[in-house]
């Protein structure tokens, strides 16, 4: 094998690093024996240079290894999702609960928020009690009882991965397919899913703004979790527009809730059914899309959907009362429309800057430290192709406690739709299967 | 100007930085508020996509500008000569005192020996006395009196080189044109001269071992300098064989000594003639080729260069009676031949694994802190293309004050040489003009 020196000319220069020199780097990264100008080094030579399949297959795993690993083998299939982040993202909650009725064991482990995207453990925190930070016996246990668990990613799951990624964040190594699917799934992989379902966004409100990026990185993920001997599959999603008509803490819990009992807007439901039909057949492969599908609606339509979200929120400590009475969810001390400037139609929404405006009234955080205002959001009343009159509101500022961050913040809002004189038809919402 | 994190990206994704850019990061890094790990990436992408010959430049100017710097331009010309280091290569101690008595004045700063090279600053340590520590006023005194000064770096040159240098050795990073250019003429141009000869070795005993490798460094050399406002020009020359007939400190300034008085090896003087030439002409454009080298004639045959390297040697505190009395130099305990094997001729002579045979008894360092043996060395009695019979010695070992380092040492010495049936024609000393 290479010494770390060898490795760092290796890769500088093209050539492939074997699994064993992978491991070697990485777990020297985390020992603290190979320093972080090594490491920068290594970084830098891996974004130029690129890692192919095996590599970022062997960088995954060894960054999976740098910590603790949970084992759900012996409740396999459990099947899994990971969206790579949007506005109103909302369908975890949703799927958990909608797949787990529909047969399957779901174990989800989620993160925070990242730039503009809302976090999903923050959604779930708006529902009053509900706790996240479960341990491996009681996900194990809820996976038994509830068929689904929601859980949050701990210190001890991918060292690795945060020193490498606070590296990368200082040393211009960001943008790399490679290095994104290995962070991606060193902590998908520790949490012991045995199927993964990819929801990679493109558009206007995703990290990867076209359709060719995305399909770059769904393939890397999709491969990689192969590689690594997990089954998995996805989809390319529209986030050229939010998904739904909430964005914020409590109001998508709600609107998660409304639809799970048949109520809510029909692209979050449609969304979820198309990604949970991948879910489905994980659990058994024998089951046709269609199948797989009218299964899930038979599970929205019996209200066994939204029974077993009452079951999970109760297993995870929280009042599940809130799924009959979504008013027990924080509320908004006011709500502000945001008037349509003009008659027309709407032909575009910068979803992106609705993300960061969100941000701006408590809905996520800037810095690790930061508190989360649960009952601020948006609610957005018109979206891509809808025609609006003059003065009927585009969507409605919710704020909870804390005041608008600037005067006129509604107008600001408004101003994020372009209204033109044509109807604009938005991409559909699924786009591509990987 | 980018920030660091921009500057980064840039040149990962290829792009160009500017002077400024280049200058900033370099002052960070000496400073210390730009953090190892961003200098290691930094490094890990300019070897990968390259600096073209302004970023170069800037570069070299940058890190030149990060310490101490000479001006020497109310003396000017003078002129320097630069060697990328080989076995035998003591070319600088008889081009000072020949090129000064030709007219022209030669400051020259030198280093330590580098892998299996040895260090002139070694070589002119093994005439008694001398001292090579001097300072800017003295060097000063130097040129003016005697028309030569030769000077070691001191840490207060070129700081930015040292801190890079020692990165890059641990990051894999110094197998790079432009790097290794900034290195040699950052420290080069801080000392203020004028005009730089460079001596780009090709061969099995020089660090690049081609001619197209030697002729890319020899090009980035010359062009940076030119770009930085140097005169500059230089010659590939060969190091496939030892250059001259000594290797090691004491019996190289003897040879020196010889050659300067008329007697030495024929290729050590044919050498100086070809760089000396070049040098002579900074001071002198109008010479011709021809004149320049008919002059430099003049200087060996009128004893002017010997009586030149006397002045140097006593201005700089050494003995000057070494000129005439060359056994005042530490003269070797043992001669021990290394015979020929076989009768035939020469064939080629691994010279790389001779300059490191030659570190084992003590002419160079493997730690900084270990001393030198100055009359340790090599005395090469056959060279490529000579005829030798069975047993005559291919070359003398020369032992110091230290015993052989392992039994039978001067047959590892003649197994450097390998013998063939049929004639071998070395390639000319000087291969090409740059």
């Amino acid at each position: 094998m290479r010494s770390v020196y060898e490795i760092l000319r290796a890769k500088r220069d093209g050539k492939e690093l074997t699994r064993e020199e992978i491991a070697f780097l990485v777990s020297g990264v985390v020992s603290g024996e190979v320093p972080e100008y090594q490491a920068a080094a290594f970084l830098m030579a891996a974004v130029i240079r690129g890692l192919n399949t095996a590599e970022t297959a062997a960088l995954t795993e060894a960054m999976r290894d740098s910590g603790e690993k949970w084992d759900l083998s012996d409740l396999a299939p459990v099947v899994d999702k990971h969206s790579t982040g949007g506005v109103g993202d909302k369908t975890t909650l949703v799927l958990a609960p909608l797949v787990a009725a529909a047969g399957a064991r779901v174990g989800m482990m989620s993160g925070r928020g990242l730039g503009h995207t809302g976090g999903t453990l923050d959604k779930l925190a708006a529902i009053p009690g509900l706790r996240t930070d479960l341990d491996l016996p009681r996900v194990r246990e809820a996976l038994t009882k509830v068929g689904a668990a929601l859980f949050a990613q701990t210190d001890s799951i991918a060292p690795a991965d945060r020193t490498l990624y606070a590296l990368r964040d200082v040393t211009g190594t960001v943008e790399s397919l490679s290095l994104i699917t290995a962070s991606i799934l060193s902590k998908k992989l520790a949490s012991g899913t045995t199927g993964i379902v990819f929801d990679v966004k493109t558009g206007n409100g995703a990290f990867l703004k076209t359709v060719e990026e995305s399909r770059a990185l769904g393939r890397a993920l999709v491969d990689t979790s192969r590689a690594a001997g997990r089954e998995a599959t996805g989809w390319i999603t529209d986030m050229s527009r939010p998904l739904g008509r909430a964005v914020g803490n409590a109001l998508e819990a709600e609107e998660s809730i409304l639809v799970l009992r048949n109520e809510g807007p029909p692209a979050v439901r449609e969304l979820c059914v198309t990604l949970g039909a991948e879910m489905l057949r994980f659990h058994d492969p024998k089951l046709s899309d269609s199948d797989a599908r009218a299964r899930l609606q038979q599970a929205f339509d019996s209200g066994k959907a939204a029974r077993a979200f009452e079951k999970l929120i109760e297993f995870q400590g929280g009042d599940p009362k809130v799924v009959e009475d979504p008013s027990r969810l924080p509320q908004p001390k006011q709500r502000i429309p945001a008037p349509a400037p003009r008659s027309g139609f709407i032909r575009s929404i910068a979803t992106e800057k609705m993300g960061f405006l969100s941000i701006d009234i408590g809905c996520g955080r800037r810095k690790r430290e930061d508190s989360i205002d649960f009952a601020a959001g948006f609610l957005v009343e018109k979206t891509v192709g809808d025609r609006v009159e003059e003065g009927e509101p585009l969507a409605i500022l919710c704020l909870g406690d804390r005041p608008a961050p600037r005067p006129n913040f509604e107008r600001e809002l408004a101003a994020l739709f372009a209204i033109g004189d044509e109807p604009a038809a938005p991409p559909p919402l699924g786009i591509e299967k990987l």
